[in-house]
């Protein structure tokens, strides 16, 4: 069950209150991988400079990711600056060079077009309807977009939220797209295109699901931020919640409502690691282990009835054996 | 096991972009009433002028309020008018008259003194800490503030806030009593001072609890807001939020942690059904059936491993009887 990403590697210089990096390891495809590699297998679709460090090629492959799909073009690699102040929900763009991005075509090697999984990072969406229809068989489609496609790609983009399963927004992009204030009025207005379900993510206020199942009492589920005292750069958090919330799908072979949920809760732990370090430093260290017990942390943050320690394992016909009561 | 609130009857003009009132009920002390003689008994300790119409007095009469302590003084009920925009987390101010509020001198009937679960609603400190003093054994006392209060009596206020179980503020509040842009810190700081706990609303965004018992993994919860279609007026969210609060506690006559935890969904849960009419009007209408219909929600809005129904009457000791592989 591989996953497929498609999408940017860049090289980012980023400034925050609490400290700043040149030319780091960044771009939505790298900071996915670099998430969901620790759940799966996954295929890279990218295109990078000659002038891109052959250290960060190494990285790739120490992360075991797939690089038949990543084109060296003639040119620069694609670099973003951006600076953040005091409230880190968003990013202040000072400088993008496209450079070899601006005329990236994706192409899939023939291996690729078995994958599974898909996520479509944030891109033109013309392109991400030319992937799509290069996968064979796909399971799930995620897909990522942000404003500058809002407003220029407005046609070719509801084409391919109409396309894929999952759409994955921030909260502004989908006040945007709905062209409401309402978030959930312009959920509704997304999920009316065709989608099973969206997520939006709302940085520090964590992540909500609208899924397209009839009453909103059956298709709402709230994952919140972890608590973190200290953030070092926020860069790099949605998509490496989509790292985590496809990484764990692709892993349970699952697009099940209830492991989409949890798939959510993956997402904002993976992206708690994130942002506690520039570029993908603290990815780099992560196991699985740390990530559960996060992940478990979250059950503590956000249960206020008891959960059933026998759960996997039971259907609850009937009361716990030697039950007594509990107060 | 009655509750004892203190704090403002006001008649409230507000205008929001889904209609306005004129001189409306309202006051922190009438939200939290309205919300919290659901779940218990409720001594109000206010003051309202000569002009206060009869047909709000009737209104309190018929929710069970015991209006021992509401003083009728010479000269005109305190009066507010606010405005909200599209964004509805906070308003725009149009004018404040205290009237008769500029002098009130809260005074407790004999019949008070022996409340269990005091809520000090948005009123000057130096009043909060008289009130305090003349409860005899108090069981859980709640303290909301406002940022006029921290700029100019910060002193009191740091009395009051050390002296009671739980603080109630909001997220600019807590960031600017603490100093610090870091929400967790600045909970820290207040923490430091005293109180068993302190709950931060965050509006649309829901609500968070820190607990002062050691390691932030044991100490923190967290409960979304109600998604909700259409808001028509904010206006007391926070005051019936504490209402479902405390009226909860004190209706499972509880402080433990557990139930801290539930009485967050609950007063979430109350605060849903405030915004959705201008000043009490859903509030009036509201039954504990329907509150407990929401909490359910809730349940499914947050959960992602499932819970055991016999969780009230089981330790779980071992899996429930007839188990059966559930997958």
């Amino acid at each position: 069950m591989s996953i497929l990403v498609v999408g940017s590697v860049a090289l980012d210089s980023i400034q925050t209150p609490f400290g700043k990096v040149k030319e780091a390891l960044g771009g939505s495809a790298t900071y996915f991988s670099a998430a969901s590699r620790l759940y799966n297998d996954v295929n890279l679709v990218a295109v990078v400079g000659r002038d891109f460090p052959q250290e960060h090629v190494e990285s790739f492959r120490q992360w075991g990711v797939n690089l038949d799909g990543l084109q060296v073009a003639d040119g620069k690699t694609f670099r973003w600056s951006g600076r953040y102040s005091y409230d880190m929900n968003s990013a202040e763009t000072l400088d993008t060079q496209l450079n070899v991005f601006a005329t990236f075509h994706p192409e899939l090697p023939e291996s690729y077009k078995e994958s599974e999984f898909v996520f479509l990072a944030n891109i033109d969406p013309v392109l991400q309807l030319e992937i799509l229809s290069q996968i064979r068989k796909p399971k799930l489609t995620v897909l990522d977009t942000m404003n500058y496609w809002i407003n220029y790609r407005k046609d070719a983009l509801t084409k391919v939220i109409s396309a894929v399963d999952i759409v994955l927004l921030n909260e502004a992009e989908t006040r945007q797209y709905g062209n409401t204030f309402s978030l959930i009025r312009a959920a509704h207005k997304i999920l009316s295109l065709g989608p099973k379900a969206l997520v939006v993510k709302k940085g520090e206020y964590g992540a909500v699901l609208f899924a397209n199942n009839g009453d909103l009492k059956d298709s709402f589920f709230f994952a919140p931020a972890y608590p973190l005292e200290k953030i070092q750069d926020p860069t790099g958090a949605g998509d490496s919640f989509a790292g985590g919330f496809v990484g764990y799908l692709a892993s349970r072979k699952s697009t099940s409502m209830d492991d989409i949920k949890r798939a959510m809760v993956h997402g904002s732990v993976v992206a708690s690691f994130t942002v506690e370090d520039f570029s993908v430093g603290r990815l780099r260290a992560l196991t699985r282990d740390q990530i559960q017990e996060r992940y478990l942390d979250f059950k503590r943050f956000t249960n206020f009835e008891p959960t059933c320690p026998w759960s996997d394992s039971c259907t609850h016909l009937a009361p716990c054996e030697g039950a007594v009561a509990s107060q």
